[in-house]
């Protein structure tokens, strides 16, 4: 077999076999097939696509070039959350807590936030104290111990992702739905969880910019999951605006912390609690979806939830003082408030707009190599829908930065915020359940 | 400028502007470019290819990679020829010392054979002695005493389309029309004559399955030519069948001598007086094509042809004996004629299949570190149009390869000769003139 012909098979429209597919994978990971050829085969797959059968050995392919969990030493059925990425996606610091005071039991590999989008290891991570390197036993016990736990991803999983993601970063392959699909879902089977909830974010902060390559995305995202036995389902939510109100590490540590304590915005809330929902119902913890909310806003009203939280962070080596005194989080020394010009309804809210300003405020990554400003962000006070009156504040921008790479990026936030006059709906954040 | 970036904006479809197309080729061959964004690259241009001024730009930067040759001291109006490659095709050995005997100035430069299709390098050094690495002074003095060398690239021409080549063999990116363009008409240009004519092969036996990629192509390549101030013209012939009756090194070399004395076969004879004729007016060596076409027929006639090619061979260090007695050429030690089992006319014959077999007997490389067997291939004796009896001889394959290789593909050469019951036309050898 020779890579050259498998490349001009697919470049030529025609599927490849699984053990083609298979041979690419293996070579590639041993370094026998060069990254030139696995780039030309993935700029083919841009253009030509895989059916549900490729892709599906592909990520089985991906999945087993390293290292997979075992999690059956810990008790229960274990339920994965992912996310593809938005602006303002705290979810997982929220939800974590909430499913594993409902029973469940959530052990979470998660990543680190690149261009305009954040990840929930750095805002862990804004947490003083808190590590994200855990592993073995420590991460077995604070598992069994309270339900929960968010870690990197250890450097042995899945090493055909981490190579052939650098390569598709650097040769213009990323946009590709089958490649997207086979890199997330050979990172969670291969994190040993039994059932997997996928959250699909569609909108202009999101991968997917519309909803027709988002539901196209999670239903093969879901058929890969099903083809190799693992109960998973999938949302799309909305990243057309950023979710809840706060973009920024520690910004949104303390939203997370506001939702937990059941003052967290209404988008953010609603999505924790459907996605909870459908985990806990996977997990066998519940039989119905209702029963299962219920629980979730229970463990929310009665504290459970928040008090899960404090012991995650606790576990993880975290300063619990700023989980409970969260005005101790250290603060930008810019902090820049930002007026309405003329009254009206919030028509449009820009995300990648807002996660590029925030990025740009020492909020985010430009390159991988960059460090983030923890303190660094920005708090929405209008959300699409809301109505502002002429001269109330629309957002607070926070950051370190000089005045010359704050004031443009002020005047940017201020012009995303698109006022009409007529009344406007709030958005929904759950647009679909796919399973 | 980031070379990813410009791989998405190909990969979009967008056109590149001059100077992002200049930025990919210097990068590329001064090696900050890697070979894995550039074959990204390539196959995004497979899939969205360039436009005339894209295609003429990429041919320039290539062109300005490395040296180029000035020919300014040689006499006269420098023409050259090329062709897109074919089987059977030893054109350039008998066209070089016609239009040489006529006037014209021919100092060209030739490739070696690889797969199904033949080279010119290879065939010439078939006779014993020559050689096709003169430079400097030699080449200099040889072109002006006889009007005609044929030699090999030096390596300082174009090392961008040799470095691009060689990625775009292991990458599946060959069949780009764009790409096929930039790198005919970047090493043409790079050898510094005035005037070129383009024979671009058509069918079973050449890239190009069809005439309207092979139109395409060839309309490409002039606009090329005109927009870098070469007067360019194309002919389009037919490579359905192979050219002429022999395929195979040496015995190519015998039917070019025998076509050099007037005796060559019809479609051989056709192709090097029209397209001769083209390149003497090119040339301005004639005002009109007729009496170009009535002047090559009198060399051939008069033997000033022939007696070019003599010294064109002595000036090069071979051994003209075999030229003048063709009969010492060495034979292959099997020789195995193939009969035909049912009368009627050839109504198909796959130059292709005559290519591939003519290799597997010795006599062409599989890839570029075979040795070539100079004695092997195969002789046709009849060809599409022709009458055949049962029992009359097809064809010949001249071999030194065991029992076990050749009785095969003898099967498969009997086999590609498909005779019908009805009256067959002769395939025409030029099917268009581009202008």
């Amino acid at each position: 077999m020779r890579m050259v012909d498998l490349i001009i098979k697919k470049r030529e429209g025609q599927e490849l076999t699984d053990e083609e597919i298979r041979f690419w994978i293996s070579g590639y990971v041993k370094g026998e097939i060069p990254d030139y050829q696995s780039s030309a085969m993935q700029m083919a797959i841009v253009f030509q696509g895989m059916n549900n059968r490729e892709i599906a050995t592909l990520t089985d392919a991906m999945l087993h070039s390293g290292e997979t969990l075992d999690l059956s030493m810990l008790k229960g059925v274990k339920v994965d959350k992912h996310s593809t990425g938005g602006v303002g996606d705290k979810t997982s610091l929220v939800l974590g807590p909430m499913v594993a005071a409902c029973g469940a039991t959530l052990a979470k590999m998660s990543g680190r936030g690149l261009g305009h989008t954040g990840g929930t290891l750095d805002k862990l991570e804004s947490i003083p104290g808190v590590t994200i390197a855990i592993s073995g036993d420590r991460f077995v016990n604070q598992v069994n111990e309270i339900g929960c736990a968010i870690v990197g991803q250890t450097g042995s999983l899945v090493p055909a992702d981490k190579k052939m993601y650098a390569l598709r970063d650097v040769t213009g392959t990323v946009e590709s739905i089958p490649l997207i699909a086979a890199s997330v879902m050979s990172k969670k089977l291969a994190s040993g969880s039994d059932a997997i909830l996928l959250d699909v974010t569609v909108g202009e902060g999101a991968f997917m910019k519309n909803v027709e390559q988002a539901r196209k995305l999670a239903h093969i995202m879901v058929d890969i999951g099903k083809r190799l036995n693992r109960n998973t389902k999938a949302v799309l939510s909305n990243m057309s605006e950023p979710l809840g109100k706060a973009v920024g590490n520690s910004l949104e540590v303390k939203e997370a912390i506001d939702a937990l304590q059941g003052h967290g915005p209404e988008d953010l809330m609603e999505l924790c609690y459907s996605a909870g929902a459908i985990m806990l119902e996977q997990a066998n913890c519940y039989k119905t979806i209702k029963e299962a909310r219920a629980a979730l806003e229970e463990v929310i009203r009665n504290g459970q939830a928040f008090d899960r939280f404090v012991k995650m962070v606790k576990a993880q080596g975290g300063d619990i003082e700023y989980i409970l005194h969260p005005e101790k989080f250290e603060m930008a020394k810019v902090i820049l408030p930002i007026y309405a010009d003329e009254a009206g309804y919030v028509k449009e809210l820009n995300a990648l707009t807002i996660g590029v300003s925030s990025m740009k405020l020492g909020g985010g990554r430009e390159t991988l190599d960059d460090v983030i400003d923890m303190s660094a962000g920005i708090v929405l006070n209008k959300k699409v829908g809301d109505q502002v009156a002429k001269g109330e504040l629309l957002a607070t921008l926070y950051t370190n930065k000089p005045a010359s790479v704050y004031e443009p990026i002020a005047e940017e936030v201020k012009n995303t915020f698109v006022i009409c006059q007529e009344k406007v709906e709030h958005q929904p954040v759950i647009l679909e359940v796919i399973e």
